[in-house]
């Protein structure tokens, strides 16, 4: 089985927007261990889509088409293929039943253009849209299986796991099981998480381990097929074990997890209320945290003190430290921790002070980052940070290291 | 001229990266008014790498190749198009210097794969890397250019921005001069822009309007091809005109800025500082304006008042309003931008207050935001929103009304 996607769209000719879509499909397919060895991008041209069908059609059996499903004249991928591969196109009426109703609930007309939208290949099996109007289509014509899906994210995303991917799966009969879990390390560098599992690495077939570092996270996702699928997840908690006993104490989540989910999530269990107060992050970590639903009852709020003034007025940090040791100090972190705390009433405080950059503060250079953290009325801990990167890296790591320490002590 | 990006990543056919090289490039080509009718994912397997190679020739003369000129045995793009091409592969000193460089700075010994990353194809021009090791190159073969450019976006931008392009200009002897100016809108839907305008996008040839819409705002992007820079920067102000005469109510800003961006430069042209009271943003608005560089003259401060306590016992809002109007109400909006002012000593309050879901909140739905806006001292005005979309785009669009109607007020 040998997959290959067709993006078609000329705004992604122009650079308007990004190929989002080949990332998802490619990741789910690399998942049920079909192996996808070309993308193309093409515009809303029907010649060169055509060129395209033809060269796909030489190296590939499953051809997955996104875009160009829409009610515009540009929209031509479900026109071109069908005379290429000499089907009609029919009416659906479930689509077309969707699309009116669509209509009448927003008092708006239809056009004939929107009936176009309700046109599938006839004896296709229908993929339904459960976030827009048109509806996507699979079907078979020769050795080859086509599925045709819509553009937009919002639409295409849903639609291939609610309806495609399971369909896919039955129609290839795919015997093997294929699972993955993804480990989620924090505080270890890719190349010395790779050099301490060496071994394992070049050792692999099946399971697979594939590394990948973004952001000060490295992740590394385990893969195994196996015709059971308790057989292919044994597989995995085996290589998972070997891992963990070299690397075991940098691990924070598995899967489509992040440092600041695991914290919201370790709060709640403990049922334990958090304020911060953030110099150079300027509300980063609170943001972050409030993203989660659910945050309300663990945030109970916070001070961005990003002037001295805030600092001291509000967060009370003596006039001695700011004169002594500075805003970028161990000493000025401990006491943002412990007030803020105070000041909103809550089991922990967490503090951020530092240099963002580009310019140094106070002596310090961009990077230097205390990170304070109070927790029932002790004495606050503060952990010094030595940051690499620009402005913007340098802040999201300082609250993932947030969140990485915090996590730690609580632990 | 017709231009075909060969994108040469297995990360990228595996959906573990997505190829913003792609969109890169392909906006500066659109620009310089280079057609690309194609863009294509190959992994790091020489074959079809070169199959890929042979399609591009038969249908483009500049194919722009990104990825694969690491230190690993993976990386083959170079080798691969030198034979292909029947080049040699030659050291040139100049990246080598910079490699062994880069090594001796750091400590570590070079090994014989990165000495590989300084052979560049004979006869080529070299691109230097100032971001990374590999070189990028261009070269001509028969009646084609190639161009070779490192995969990291980090890498692959600058290098394309300082060095591919001018060169890319000049052998093509590029004789219009293409010149694009972008208008950005803010409060107006895209179909309601393009109704306004319709006639003037109709008749487009020369300059050319294309409008995009994302987060809530929508953007015009016209551009002018002629000989003299002058006549097209006319013709730009002609159109732009006539856009405005139109639409200009709506109009925040130029090519690459945010109405954060204008806010920041607003207020440091008037000399005012702010601070932010902010319950469902969670920090985002001071988050986004601290990552602005040079912000710490303007925001003060702010305090994130996630729960009624902070709203009542920090920022002092009534027992009487929480009681009778709610957190979510116009009344709470506006003694928070007031008290938060006040608390923090500053020329401008601004609070945002409502319901960024998924659940109601007093009985409003997710979407009611009231925005508080309190200057020098004045009661504050307050602005009821009602916005669509998930939590997310909740919270990303209230703080860019307020940045909006701040940018209004102010004017």
């Amino acid at each position: 089985m040998k997959a290959e996607i067709i993006a078609v769209g000329s705004e992604l000719l122009l650079g308007q927007i990004v190929n989002t879509n080949a990332r998802f499909l490619s990741s789910h397919l690399a998942d049920m261990g079909i192996n996808m060895y070309f993308h193309t991008v093409v515009g809303d041209n029907a010649a060169r889509l055509l060129s395209a069908i033809e060269i796909a059609e030489t190296r590939s059996n499953l051809i997955i088409f996104t875009g160009g499903l829409g009610p515009t004249k540009d929209d031509l991928t479900k026109e071109t293929v069908a005379e290429h591969v000499n089907k009609k196109l029919v009416l659906d009426q479930d689509a077309l039943n969707y699309i009116m109703e669509y209509f009448n609930r927003s008092g708006r007309t239809a056009t004939e253009n929107n009936r176009k939208q309700a046109l599938v290949m006839e004896g296709a099996t229908v993929l339904k849209n459960d976030h827009g109007m048109a509806p996507g289509m699979i079907f078979t014509s020769g050795e080859r299986t086509y599925m045709l899906l819509p553009g937009p994210p919002k639409e295409m995303e849903p639609m291939f796991t609610a309806y495609a991917k399971p369909l896919l799966m039955e129609k290839l009969q795919l015997q093997d099981r294929i699972i993955s879990k993804v480990l989620r390390f924090f505080g270890i560098g890719e190349s010395q998480l790779e050099t301490e599992i060496d071994d394992l690495i070049d050792a692999q077939t099946n399971p697979t381990i594939a590394p990948l570092a973004s952001d000060g996270e490295v992740t590394l996702r385990i893969t195994a097929k196996h015709q059971s699928s308790e057989t292919a997840i044994r597989m995995i908690e085996e290589t998972e074990k070997k891992i963990l006993e070299r690397a075991g104490e940098y691990l924070y989540g598995y899967d489509d997890t992040s440092l600041m989910e695991e914290l919201a999530k370790l709060l709640k269990e403990k049922q334990l209320t958090i304020a911060a107060a953030e110099s150079l992050t300027g509300g980063m970590f609170q943001k972050e945290l409030t993203a989660v639903p659910g945050a309300s009852s663990l945030l109970i709020g916070g001070v961005v003190c990003y002037s001295p003034q805030v600092k001291r007025e509000i967060l009370h940090v003596s006039q001695e430290t700011i004169d002594t040791d500075g805003v970028v100090s161990a000493a000025c972190a401990q006491q943002l921790a412990e007030n803020v705390s105070k000041l909103m009433k809550t089991d922990i405080g967490i503090s951020f002070t530092g240099v963002a950059g580009p310019e140094d503060l106070e002596g310090h250079p961009a990077g230097t980052v205390y990170v304070g953290i109070a927790i029932k009325g002790e004495p606050a801990k503060v952990e010094l940070l030595n940051l690499a990167g620009n402005r913007t890296a340098i802040r999201k790591r300082t609250v993932k290291y947030g969140c990485y320490y915090l996590l730690k002590y609580l632990k």
